[in-house]
């Protein structure tokens, strides 16, 4: 904010040297000084939230030269693809996967229905809310809680269910919708990544159609720009209707070494740029990171239990223990919480 | 080009009136009008390969629908999908599908190491030349032999063979590179869709990265909107580096009811727009009509035996039976090769 300052500094010795009627005017020259040193201010900080430091230095460093079209590292605009995890790098992971406590919610209410599961895991889990016994069970035990309570309906169906969930459901430390704890860094850098002529796309273990529902709204990341686990769907057609009906067996779980199969099979195109937050990420990281001319490699590390969590090597969810060797030893970029950002939440003002 | 010939006369006109020195004046006047009557059409025919008809009125005033932003019919550009099929509806697939002719041509170069083809089905076949064996295998059959014939690399090393067969290959009726057998008329319409904001994707029952190779430069149609059918592939690090290997094992037939659950998979949107031309399109087309609002639904009819191929009910490759009903029967766009199209190939001018 440094223009700013220079500007606010200008305004107040130009009132001092004049009073009267002659302060409106310079009431309104000084304004425009203002408008306009924001106005440079906001061209020549696009990641407001990013406190200066290693990680944004890099981060702007990476876009200035794969953009600039007389440099030795300039990128076509169609190739500058920018893969971003969404668990614990878009939003937040903590207690456990949003995703999880979604399927727990739908346990819930499908349970009247389903004597068996109050003994068997993990909905016994689900249903007492033993985030420990479900966090063991890991990203896949996730999936297939997430299959078992979400199949049987139509694509249609579930996306409103989804989209029903998301508007009401709160998350139990901030109280808040789930979509508010989105990080607002994060936000910053997948618009300034637009606004470089990237295509952002989401690459999450987490469910694709439940992703969808409100990746758009939430991150500017359209529907066919959202990669994510699957299970399989079948085409009917009901009382002459074509509907697509969602199977109770998992098509594709898209974590660790199915990230980059994944990118391969969604894009096509090797990305330039990757950002994620856990070991589920170090195929995707080490996939870009082998292609060919100048990438960025990003891992966001959770070390600010004030104002989010802090947890590494010893978590079960979002476990970065791999991952962050491998970032260190290649030079990948750490960003940490607490030292590099700002402002976690978009309500943390 | 009737605008063209407007413009032709009058210039005509003008230098019999005139000479000498004035001469250059007027062609250089001259040159304008011609060069405003060019954009003039360009502007007002954005299909000049296409007959005037039903088919391109058709096409035209859907467009003029989606897009006019005071009609009941807008829709925002982000909807605006589109979806092509790719054999038979942007190239020709006679006398059978040219992916085929590259599997053929693999075949034949591996088969010394694969003395067991020689009485083993399709490959039997496959090296015989025997295209009504091959048809007879179908959609299904061409996809066993790709997988068969280009598992064991990685998708890098696939991607090579591909890119130097198209360049030198030839079709055997026209002797010509097959990317040379595409239609003019659905690259104007490609074009014109884009022009129009429209997103344009391939769905196509061919292999998802036999197509990667060729169909942006082709068709205009990047990586990441090409979708088709497909192996597995397995991600893994040989000697340091992170690669892709393409398993002899199906992943997914991206054909009839699999090409709604793949545009679903891919997209995450309903195209409101559709073109195929056979059977193997036909639950894509029902897909995309039963969406809400207004939308285009459209079938190539081969019926020109002397530019192209006449072929429908009856034919082994690009059946199209049920098609031709459901579209007859629901109003949807066929397009009659021989009547609708001025031109077919680009080369035949």
């Amino acid at each position: 904010m440094k223009t700013y300052r220079v500007f606010a500094l200008r305004l107040r010795h130009l009132t001092i040297e004049n009073s009267g009627n002659g302060m409106r005017r310079i009431f309104s020259i000084a304004a425009s000084f203002v408008l306009l040193a924001a106005f440079a201010h906001a061209q020549t900080d696009p990641l407001p939230s990013w406190n200066d430091g290693a990680a944004k230095t890099a981060i702007v460093n990476f876009v200035k030269a794969v953009t600039d079209s007389a440099g030795k590292d300039y990128v076509p605009p169609a190739d500058r693809i920018a893969v971003f995890d969404n668990d614990g790098t878009l939003w937040a992971e903590k207690p456990v996967y949003f995703q999880l406590l979604f399927a727990i919610d739908r346990v819930r209410a499908l349970a009247p229905q389903h004597p068996e599961w109050k003994t068997t895991q993990p909905f016994k889990a689900a249903i007492e809310g033993d985030f420990d016994a479900l966090a063991a069970s890991g990203e896949k035990g996730l999936v297939e809680l997430v299959m078992a309570t979400h199949a049987g309906m139509t694509t249609e169906a579930f996306a409103k269910i989804v989209g029903d969930w998301i508007k009401i459901a709160q998350h139990p430390r901030f109280k808040r919708p789930y979509t508010d704890l989105v990080y607002q860094p994060m936000l910053e850098l997948l618009n300034y990544l637009r606004a470089n002529d990237f295509k952002t796309y989401i690459v999450s273990g987490g469910g694709i159609e439940f992703l969808r529902v409100w990746a758009d709204r939430v991150y500017g990341v359209p529907p066919e720009q959202v990669i994510g686990s699957s299970i399989v769907t079948r085409f009917e057609v009901q009382d002459g209707k074509p509907v697509l009906v969602r199977e109770d067996k998992i098509d594709f779980i898209d974590d660790k070494a199915g990230k980059p199969v994944a990118i391969n099979q969604f894009i096509g195109r090797r990305p330039i740029f990757a950002f994620g937050n856990s070991d589920g990420d170090l195929q995707m990281l080490q996939w870009t990171a082998a292609g060919d001319r100048t990438r960025f490699m990003g891992l966001v590390h959770h070390t600010d239990a004030e104002r989010e969590w802090a947890y590494d090597r010893n978590s079960a969810v979002g476990r970065l223990d791999k991952a962050l060797d491998a970032a260190s030893k290649n030079g990948w970029t750490i960003v940490d919480m607490k030292r590099d950002w700002k402002q976690v939440f978009p309500f943390q003002r």
